[in-house]
């Protein structure tokens, strides 16, 4: 498709959860040695796939008008008090105890390969998150992995959640630039379908272990993505300007 | 006022234009530079001058309703076709020479402590911008003079100019702060009074080269604010933790 190789990209935007860093491995082992420390019980992993789980679900019922908009934080949270007690925690947790769990996914490990790859890419690129975390959450996020973005843009900017075309095109917006000089950049192949139908340029890398033995989907490119990489130090060599081709 | 001391900051935003960089000395010697090497004549120094004094007039039709929505690169294209043949330039300038000047204000330099001040901060706060310039100007703007920021809060996201209450309290918002929690600095203290009265913690201090010749006001602070610095390192050096009485 020549049309989309001509306009150069300018602004690489980033899916965070599952792409960027890695919440299984990180909540897993957070909550566990937490609640060790505690002498608190519970099945950890169960809630952790489970409060993953309800992820999507949440974000949909938003997305279909069924309830007004929540930022993630807060669907997080109704979610937790809902999944707590099937996995062993108490019906009701301390404030305390609520808020460590909540901010559990601001404490994520980054993949190894995202801090070094994202500092390559800065050099040439605004890079940013385009992701479905709220603000306040991408923010301390990125403080905590070093996570070396030119700006933050949370869905909650636009009231709506990805893959809504508001998202992307939203920020293509912000950024000034026409949608083929943007680039989409996530381990998930339904998040680069969207930003591509509406005509962004797509980079895929993946990410086999993200749900660990839950993984179904995602093992490989779904499609021809403009870039398909094998993690964001490879995306970053192959977008060093001179080896590029667009 | 205890009230205001119990709160500890978590987040300091800070003007831009002014306050973290100097806009007068990098565009006039840029736009100079540039017309000399193309045998360009134009009062410069005018130009420069007018066009930051069409800046707050033009903020201000907006804010009162009297113009729709329109993004400060906007406004500032606006300003540049109406004051250019003043000061020497051509009746029609060419795409690339509009723009050139345009993006000038992507070029400018940071004033010498600034890097360093906010760089220190950033180590314990988080730290962003809260400024009328739009998203992609700040954001070039911040890669050009390697402003380190945590997030890139353009009042563009609100749809509102400062002092418009929805600027402060929408980026409290999107902190997932209370007000108290958040310090607005400035060198100018009109900034900083409009975030006072939403309750907002304050730091001043003085740019009084800003304006050269003409600066008017703003040489010292008019109020009691929370913190007076000489400059962003000083302010850097008196909210370290260990130092902070607060």
């Amino acid at each position: 498709m020549p049309a989309r190789a001509v306009q150069p990209v300018k602004a690489i935007l980033f899916d965070v959860f599952g792409s960027v860093v890695d919440w299984r491995t990180s909540l897993i082992g957070d909550f566990s040695a937490w609640a060790s420390s505690r002498g608190l019980e519970a099945d950890w992993v169960g809630l952790v796939d489970a409060w993953r789980g309800a992820y999507a679900p949440s974000m949909d019922r938003v997305r279909r008008g069924h309830m007004p908009w929540t930022n993630l934080d807060d669907l997080q949270a109704q979610s937790l008090e809902q999944l707590g007690p099937r996995f062993g925690l108490p019906q009701t947790l301390s404030d305390a105890d609520r808020a460590y769990l909540l901010t559990g996914w601001r404490r994520l490990r980054p993949w190894p390969d995202a801090v070094a790859g994202l500092t390559r890419l800065k050099a040439h690129y605004v890079i940013a998150p385009l992701s479905n975390g709220n603000v306040a959450l991408l923010v301390d996020l990125a403080k905590h992995a070093g996570l070396p973005w030119d700006m933050v843009f949370a869905t909650e900017l636009f009231r709506h959640y990805k893959p809504d075309p508001e998202t992307y095109l939203g920020a293509v917006a912000l950024l000034g630039l026409a949608p083929g000089e943007v680039m989409m950049a996530a381990a998930h192949n339904y998040d680069l379908a969207a930003a591509r139908a509406l005509g962004l340029k797509t980079a895929f890398f993946p990410r086999p272990t993200e749900y660990g033995p839950h993984q179904t989907r995602d093992f490989t490119a779904d499609s021809d993505w403009d870039v398909v990489a094998a993690d964001i130090e490879d995306l970053a060599a192959r977008m060093e300007p001179e080896q590029n081709s667009r």
